[in-house]
């Protein structure tokens, strides 16, 4: 594709280097911007351009968030003693959306897949050791995608803990193996995290 | 959707308002922005903040171009004497990438379509026009989508030049009716304007 401006396949290479963006939608992008009356491109180049420095993390949770402590950690209301662990934020807005969970969560940052590069050292699991250690809680509900790394995260985190009194359960397995979470129905999923069950470490 | 950050919000609302990206897409794109060491939000922010204050066009043919006349017209190889006449930017790279055209384009910025609000004074026609009469031209090639309002943009440029000796003529119509001229295959768009022809006004 041979761009008749330089500043045009700028954008179109910046845009097409987003995640399942191609060259023809990001120059079909990059032409609706152009034409664009209500200036669009600069407020999206408004917010890009401090996304990264300014986006903070909950020093709890691992979540993002605004401020230090998050919303949802720093909410009274709700139940310190019962943890969820997820892979994402998205995993956190799609169980918030349930509204059937009213504990607080942790945020691993991925699962650990060997093939990808991620090992335990780049997740938010310290952080959840730590956790566990310094806090009254009582049970970690694992909602990890059901995949095999994400069952591999569990088994690694089941055994971190095994010394302490800790309950961990799994979401029920409603969701199909090798489907992703964020993905799965508002009823199946809350569902889901009313009928966890103990994990069990294979023999 | 209830997101934990202001600042990731603003970010998934602007990419959301780009066509075709949905708010889970968009929280997807906003998510690996930050989670992208090779600092793509910035590359973007920065190319899409001077997009559309920097972007130039062609003052021969409309096109899209980093000077005030594009690479096209200015070079010196190709016939003048024959024009083009396409929707957008994206049909001029869809038909140099045939490469069986060697002459000039005339970039309209859409067709004539009362029901989206687009009348002969928003597109570069009066140009088109004005070319005509100040240079020496043999002949048009309307390249324009086959729709009806594709058939009513020739029709009226056709009725504007009908004073003149140029020859009209359409590109073959390969392409089917209803389709839209940038997603046709190398082979048809090529041979269509290999078998242009002369464009005749309906009794």
């Amino acid at each position: 594709m041979n761009l008749s401006s330089k500043l045009l396949e700028d954008a179109v290479n910046a845009l097409a280097s987003l995640p399942s963006v191609g060259k023809k939608s990001a120059l079909r992008l990059a032409l609706h911007l152009i034409n664009d009356d209500t200036d669009k491109a600069k407020k999206i180049a408004n917010v890009l351009g401090i996304l990264k420095d300014q986006i903070k993390y909950c020093k709890h949770c691992c979540n993002i968030s605004d401020f230090d402590v998050c919303e949802i950690c720093a909410n009274p209301v709700r139940n310190r003693r019962i943890l969820c662990i997820v892979e994402s934020i998205r995993d956190v807005i799609a169980i918030e959306d349930t509204q059937e969970f009213s504990g607080l969560y942790h945020v691993l940052g991925g699962v650990i897949s060997p093939m990808d590069g991620v090992g335990p050292d780049q997740l938010n699991i310290n952080e959840l050791i730590a956790r566990v250690n310094s806090q009254e809680i009582d049970e970690l509900i694992m909602a990890l995608s059901p995949t095999i790394e994400g069952e591999t995260t569990i088994y690694y985190i089941t055994k971190l803990i095994k010394n302490t009194s800790l309950k961990v359960t799994t979401i029920a397995r409603g969701v199909s193996f090798g489907g992703e979470l964020e993905y799965a129905d508002e009823v199946t999923l809350g569902r889901s995290i009313r009928s966890r069950l103990p994990y069990e470490i294979a023999q």
